[in-house]
């Protein structure tokens, strides 16, 4: 097939665009120019002249305590990256000794308040009460418990950016408990690596038997789109060895006798159906599971507190 | 609000991620680096170590004829885009003279096949039996017809990175009929810029009120989503002045007296919905409407050959 391709058609189907961030370090990236390839025969006419391509543009969120990519599309982000240590969930304790005589004064979420994100242009943002009488829980996705910095940190897991629509019955129950799960593996590895996205599954009609993907949107104008799903990829790094284990929960409450080992899934599939590449620079081929290094075979808390007011 | 969010916060939360192409011309792109502002307080923590961030990457497509970017997760593009003039279409009848005792060797959409874009990752590609008795066309978005330059440029637009799932009533119909009207507006204007793409919009089920996108999927492995619509965003030029226009089609056949303009939609909407933003260097207050220097108030052919092979 390639043999009717020319010189330059070839040439020009070789690259494809870099991530968003292609450095290794949050705070010092950068994004190199893709090889533009041109050719005397053949050559690509200028065909949007001087106004400008469409995007689509992802708003990197850069966080003290977390990053993130905001889909505009969907108003949901399409993933948020985390770090835990032991020492970043202590600090916790810590905090907790050392001002327990200026209770108010210290970091809790308590004092953190939903707000809409400066950081994403008007016509794509998400304001609080996109959310109200939905039905749907405003659910962290960097869960405000896993940061510890300072209470502008923690005010940051509040943005509206970092939400998407949950089942209460999901966020307060198997995902708050699958959260607790994830800030206790710092005591079984140096790092935790989180990556944490909503997903949109498709499901087969039994009536035509045709694959579908359908999902609730709401807010005022119908742009905020409900994940069917949530995907939790995690990497945990012990002694210079990498455990990575990958994890897909539904939208809704489980069953009471609900193991956490029924959410694994081959890290491939979450990346078929998100289109993300997942630590693309780790290779892959030296990674053990992570449920080779801790229990993963445990049943998860499904019950919730149905009637309270709080979201995670 | 604002008030109590400390400096660094204020300062990180003022950027946006450029375009993907942030210049004037595909040939001469540069994607500058965006402003990673640090402080002494607060410093984001480097949450994703040496591993890498997961995308999202947005496969950008150079061609002879037409640039555009590949939607990984839904495995159709964000859009495509393409320049019309009278020259590049006349530029075919000059060739039928010039090359008519050669028929053989004449560019011809007859000569060109379906084939999958090798300029995407192999996990994020769309084969052409993927479509295999889905019941859709594989339904150019980039039209063979628009493209005279040679067989290789002919050749681009059949990429399977630059179709989309469209029922044949749709296909064959009423978008044929729309895209030769889109090559006419060349008699009426100096340069015509079109950019086309995909929508997935919401419904209001009858039943619980609720508002839902549903889309079916297709191919091997249920991954190539079928857009409930498609969009043309369409701006001319003439004597300096700008004109634009919007249309947005579902994808279905429609009905025998379907005048145009009942596909106007305000580009405002379909950048809502779709997360982009249309010739963003151009000041869209000095822009008068498309329909304003051409006809837009006449019928579409709705009828279609339903029992061709051929696919546009």
């Amino acid at each position: 097939m390639n043999e009717a391709l020319d010189p330059f058609v070839k040439s020009s189907l070789t690259f494809s665009m870099p991530n968003l961030v292609s450095a290794d370090s949050t705070s010092k990236a950068a994004i190199p120019t893709p090889p533009m390839t041109n050719s005397v025969t053949n050559q690509p006419r200028n065909v949007t002249g001087s106004f400008g391509v469409p995007g689509p543009t992802a708003d990197l969120l850069v966080r003290t305590s977390y990053i993130g990519a905001f889909d505009r599309r969907l108003r949901n982000v399409h993933w948020v990256a985390e770090k835990l240590t032991k020492d970043s969930i202590d600090r916790l304790a810590l905090s907790d000794a050392s001002l327990s005589d200026t209770e108010e004064s210290k970091p809790d979420r308590k004092h953190s308040t939903f707000k809409e994100d400066p950081a994403i242009p008007l016509a794509f943002r998400v304001k609080p009460n996109d959310y109200t009488n939905s039905g749907f829980d405003r659910g962290h996705l960097v869960p405000a418990a896993d940061v510890v910095e300072s209470q502008a940190a923690i005010d940051e897991t509040f943005f509206m950016s970092n939400m998407s629509p949950q089942a209460p019955a999901f966020n307060r129950g198997v995902w708050a408990s699958f959260e607790r799960y994830v800030r206790g593996l710092v005591k079984s590895f140096d790092e935790v690596y989180v990556i944490t996205g909503p997903m949109y599954l498709p499901k087969q009609d039994p009536e035509d038997g045709k694959f579908y993907v359908k999902y609730e949107v709401i807010g005022r104008d119908k742009t905020v789109a409900v994940p069917t799903h949530f995907f939790k990829v995690i990497l945990g790094v012990k002694n210079g060895s990498h455990y990575m284990g990958s994890f897909v929960l539904a939208n809704e409450g489980v069953a009471q006798d609900t193991q956490l080992d029924s959410f694994l899934l081959p890290v491939e599939a979450i990346e078929r159906s998100t289109g993300l590449e997942f630590f693309p620079f780790l290779e892959r081929r030296s990674v053990k599971a992570l449920c080779s290094a801790v229990k993963c075979s445990f049943k998860l808390a499904s019950k919730y507190r149905a009637n309270s007011a709080s979201e995670e």
